[in-house]
């Protein structure tokens, strides 16, 4: 099977400062043509942490695309050529003030591989130390902390509404060592 | 604390087949103002779907966004006005040839939450009749089965990329009764 569709024609629709918007004329496996619409994204990080009371961090913030709030474990953009664990360890710290000594790797993910190419690393640590909150200047977020018997109960009650916070408490719930 | 990040000035940038682009001037918390990129698109369902031998169905397609094929469960885009779990129902027919007659609902997510709206439906089933495959004419997929002990491997090799079916997997292990 002839898994390619490649590009006749491309045109870019927009170019801005987190998403650039192209539209793709593909050549299909069967010789026909189609239109894909791609919206491309320099990719995420996001750390699912817990402080030394063994509470998971989450940050509550509002999202414009949803017009609310959402409540999602810290994360944020890559920049230009930065390396996904140094990203999830300065994104963590700014938006929480704690800084990971280790870190383990949960996965990488694409949220919504139909349309972007948004590729999400997602960490798990509770090894930390006291940093520094630094938010962006756009940035307005609360911190709510989450004890495993509440990711349980949030979970099971499908209360967690972002792909990235699901797959991280579930994560924990399969394989995180209470006795540690 | 003030979550609302209200349009003072709205641009569209692009209506597409899947997607509508919009670039919204918000007035954030503290006064200022910023730039918020949004991506409308419709929602979309997914299924987590194990057929009488107890084998999981995953389908394998090219995704132009990635330049490559993604292993994920049967998903697809929410027709307008849809029934969300009507919509499952219809997809899973038509990649992989099986109706469900029940299912479950694993929960509803956010795949990129920073920059679109859509939401994908997640559902479990292993309760199978025979159907009729009938794919939309650009689509290009091969079916994939993977036992449980293959869905066991992949999440703790960090095999899977695709986020709704991390979660679906992730959820298979938590709650799926072998017994059953």
């Amino acid at each position: 099977m002839n898994f390619k569709e490649p590009t006749v024609e491309k045109e870019t629709i927009y170019h801005g400062r987190i998403i650039d918007v192209e539209k793709h004329l593909v050549s299909l496996p069967n010789g026909k043509t189609a239109y894909r619409e791609v919206v491309k994204h320099n990719g995420a990080v996001a750390v699912c942490a817990m402080n030394p009371e063994g509470q998971v961090i989450l940050v509550k913030q509002f999202r414009k695309p949803l017009e609310h709030a959402l409540l999602e474990i810290p994360a944020g953009k890559l920049e230009v050529g930065e390396d996904r664990e140094a990203a999830a360890r300065r994104e963590l710290e700014e938006e929480t003030g704690y800084r990971a000594k280790t870190m383990q790797h949960i996965g990488d993910v694409y949220g919504t591989p139909g349309f972007s190419n948004e590729l999400i690393s997602i960490y798990f640590t509770n090894d930390l130390e006291k940093g520094d909150v630094n938010l962006d200047e756009d940035e307005f977020v609360k911190t709510v902390l989450y004890s495993l018997s509440d990711v349980e109960q949030a979970v099971k009650n499908r209360e967690i509404n972002d792909a990235k916070t699901l797959i991280a408490f579930q994560h924990l719930l399969l394989f995180y060592n209470h006795s540690k």
